[in-house]
């Protein structure tokens, strides 16, 4: 119907000659799914030509996201329909535990990147422990590279399959791994006070994820067991070359998407804050998205809405010998699809921010 | 800083010889300069030149709005110190009252887009009395082109001084100047209840805007005088040839972004609600951003927040010979700076769309 | 634990030999039992005998609503196990469908406030239509009282069964009931668009409820048909002696509590808004919770936010002969539970208010 | 109006003869001043006999706060109008920097809740460097006793003038003292993250503050320096015999009231998590408003909105040897005029917890 006599360009992101790359999203009726076409439709190389969601197929993607209606893309299929034979490359966004077989069953052509926690814990008793069942695909685990973009952009550019991480570990260890790589703060007392806007815990119909159950107050789950634990500790423990334990306290927060990670550090003897920042300076001063904000001012859910960035400061703490970490991402994006999309983006062989310019809906 | 070693595709919207539009923003401390940046910052052909915010003179951007801090941008200046000899065309986010004198000094080859209610009134008697000032440059007021861009694209794409519309006459006039051009409802009994978004305001400091005083809570303002009304009903009454005169209640409501014009109307003898929504499948079904949605379904303001569409629809009333009619825009895009985009785009040659591909930001 | 050594006056309305009613709560697990429970925390002399909820029996209250800690309450039970002789008064805040069955089944002694929509209309053929069962005590039915306690405050005081009025129709029916008798609007064409917070919804677990799906935007839900209508144009064509068929589109607001009604009325030949704000000066000057407010001033949701107050205001329209009125409740108190305590109160003897002074909880 | 022919219980809290204690509100116009006449107004003894608001003189206070039209309640005046001479007490809720002079000027017999930080620190050196001016009342400051009201409850009892304790500070001693008063923790390594409700910032027009620039997102502000500051450290040190050094960082949250403070502690050698919580509950265990909840419950603002509860309790960290303190309040209750009145209830030789008994407005 909106393709009559006007000229207009075409918007949208529906596979085409045009696209280089077609791309799979599996899962599609869950948040993470809705956003990686929120932000295809903007991408230059990538198209979509398939979309699963087993108890919604059949149904146009409209129908489960009313916002996507202005977008042309293929109505919703079972997953054991798709014909995986004319795509190039599928965003998983399926809820962990069901991800290890279905990936285990897809083709060898096909380049993944998964947005559930399947594949991101090395350790398979890890994994079992902390999600209550046996890996599904050790072997596949064993190929699994780790899609913290910043800190294995390499692996990440030869993979074929990728564990995206996890919106708390990604605020966390963007700004701790090169702190502890250069041994500039005490692994043993690092304290993170994690908020996260409430679009984290999906589209899970639950009651405490109500409208009344969240709007006007603070919630703190999990205050001594989250299951981004064991992602964070690993990426912090490799970093260190020991095992790191951390003090984590994730809080959820009436608003939608958005997350700050508040990290109190001790510095290593001798060491200011002033080592801190310009150490995150050399680490980060060619990276788009992450950013080390000026001297002082202080990182801003606001300023990342809808965006890939995560902004970080350091400032001094009250108590001598410590600092204080401040780090900001949107968890849907730099949490979850927008670094998703920036992994698949170095699989393929493009530049890493392409399709990715969006900007913060601000206000 | 950020454009160090790597190569990666580049994210910004500063002019450059690349672009062939170099674009001013004047007031760009205020939402809807703010929100012009960010939607050109995917803008392929238009790059930002000139920044003006004479409170901010000698600012970065940054200081002023923390979220442009990832993009290049020019400094803020003052007006009177801006050189316009290097700039194609403005965008005008000044407030009302002192637009008028500033466009008058304005150099002639320049487009301009005017975002404040300065030139919408066609009658300066009426600006008089509505905004509480004569009219300070009435000749240019004969010159100005009304901007809402589906019912005027004609008269727009060959104007110099295009007057954007306000975010509430577009949500109403989209769905409602078709209907009456086709006689289809009574211009008599037009009751509009709108509801807005806080971002409407503007970023004025006023107690009523506080969060404390806006969230959790329904605030009706202008109960019975808003100054949209006059803007609303000049364009209704030049659909109707003959003067309209509406009911319209402004509701201010708990959420940043986002409009709803819920219009109650009664419908010519013998004409039917699907006549309504007939003749509206007519009139837009070569447009991208004024969109009719399928039979039955409810515009959300979630559709379309951060985006350029005008979603509409009609249903039947309980009362037989009515119908209701609802329309959702964000009102910082197609109610502002959206819609003073799609203006421009066609004011210099370009699609309509350009840059304009934006998906809503849900949830 | 609470009532060591210190000497303090005692919080919480666990039913005690100082109070004289022994009440029951049938559904407790809701929103509306909890808020009861909240109200009757101040009541001098009601006390909480029994508390049901079966899904949750054996469970203490803080379990289901932490909030209700602090205060000494009965654990929950189901239904079946309730020794309903100790009890004098029960408030029924259970599911409609289930509650004809069940409150046929209470002893006689009880006196009973029924907040569903079970016994609300009287005509049972309505009730099958609107509720898609039939009704499961017609017996009953003839004996329940609309429990709107301004119209019917006698009818009230003698009654053993009180059908507690829904949200949107006590917002509707208290201004419009008095101009409707007093035959000073058209009953053809009454426009009412209504505004609620979530919690009208009650503590349902639906994705339409989810705080990322309800904050920063806005819902129509029902525009075409909603199930307050018939029990809105009961009481209001019992107003007019004549059937009555309203406009009535209900819409979902980003806030937890509070309803306002935007009606927009025609008024009969010859009157004038003035009439219409005496006219219900007259009504209204002696009531506590209904209260016309001063000239012009606009009813604010935030003024009632955990309060019974009915606060309306009448307002000129621009088109000639039709005015705009304005109502608010909170939809859990004057909407709900409040209302089934002033009900109550009347029908065991006391002032109506008692135990109802709350001020509005602002900001 | 309101006292026609019905007999009603009356609502109101205007002091009149049935009412032992006359009270003033001195600053009636903020936040903190409006609260203290919502918590009045179902108070057994208090009635309000006096309100100032400098700026508002003449004015009657719904012209400031619409919620508060349906109280009877005094006019504004200005503070120089005040006869005191019919006044027993008053709630001095004027900024700080004002309210030294203005309590110096007010007579003797007056009982005076001061909620401003004017008289909450002891070393006035102090005071000049947080608020940057020298102290206009140093005699009086000696007299000022802290009104922690657990903490200090007798001499709070026997005092004239009290400094009403800061939200961020209720929240933090509460927990904190007891345990550093019994050694159980180190003091070198209280790391504090707290979050607070918007309305902890007063109704002071900002543009931080508005609804735009605040929901939906996080900001820390004051990460290195805030004026909570010192007033916590001077009663952790009191409580330790020592200069305690906290880390504090605090977080504006997009809601209206609440706050939480998050505390992060090393525990003493050998020293349980358990012992923490035997210890508060030996505290605690006789008191209404401080509330220890139940092994391994979690605190919640939502359990407080509106109330003058403290709930806390205490969490094992993952690392080994530290422990984490939830404590939540009402920062315009426990934090602001609840604990106000708290106090002069126990002033007035009046149980403290008369008028109180407010249960928490969930959802």
């Amino acid at each position: 119907r909106r393709e009559g006599g006007k000229a207009y360009v075409r918007c949208g992101s529906r596979a085409s000659s045009e696209n280089t790359v077609r791309v799979g999203v599996l899962g599609a009726s869950g948040y993470t799914g809705s956003e990686v076409l929120r932000l295809l439709a903007n991408h230059p190389q990538f198209g979509v030509a398939l979309l699963t969601a087993d108890r919604k197929a059949g149904q146009p993607i409209a129908s489960v996201f009313p916002h996507l209606a202005t977008q042309k893309l293929p109505d919703l299929i079972a997953v054991k329909d798709a014909d995986f034979s004319y795509v190039d490359a599928v965003f998983c966004c399926l809820p962990h535990g069901t991800t290890q077989e279905i990936i285990r069953g897809l083709p060898n052509h096909l380049k993944i990147v998964d947005l559930s926690a399947d594949f991101r814990l090395r350790d398979i008793s890890e994994y079992e422990e902390w999600y209550g069942q046996p890996h599904r695909a050790p072997e596949l685990q064993k190929e699994a590279i780790y899609g913290l973009t910043e800190i294995l952009r390499e692996e990440i550019r030869n993979a074929r399959l990728v564990a995206n991480p996890g919106c708390y570990p990604t605020s966390i260890q963007i700004p701790l791994v090169p702190l502890i790589k250069a041994k500039l703060i005490d692994i043993k007392n690092i304290i993170i006070d994690a908020k996260s806007g409430v679009s984290g815990a999906g589209r899970s119909v639950k009651e405490n994820l109500l409208y009344t159950e969240v709007a006007e107050g603070i919630n703190s789950y999990g205050v001594t067991r989250h299951r981004h634990v064991p992602e964070t500790e690993q990426g912090l423990s490799d970093a260190a070359h020991s095992k790191v334990t951390i003090s984590f306290t994730p809080h959820l927060m009436p608003m939608i998407r958005g997350m700050q990670s508040t990290i109190y550090v001790e510095m290593a003897p001798g060491v200011s804050t002033e080592d801190l920042y310009q150490q995150l300076k050399r680490s980060y001063e060619n990276e788009e998205f992450a950013v080390l904000l000026g001297n002082g001012v202080v990182p801003r859910t606001h300023s990342v809405r809808g965006t890939n960035y995560c902004l970080i400061n350091v400032f001094p703490d009250r108590i001598p010998g410590r600092a204080i970490i401040i780090s900001v991402i949107d968890n849907l994006v730099k949490g979850a699809s927008g670094q998703a999309l920036q992994n698949l983006n170095l699989m393929m062989g493009f530049p890493e921010n392409l399709g990715l310019h969006y900007q913060s809906l601000f206000p």
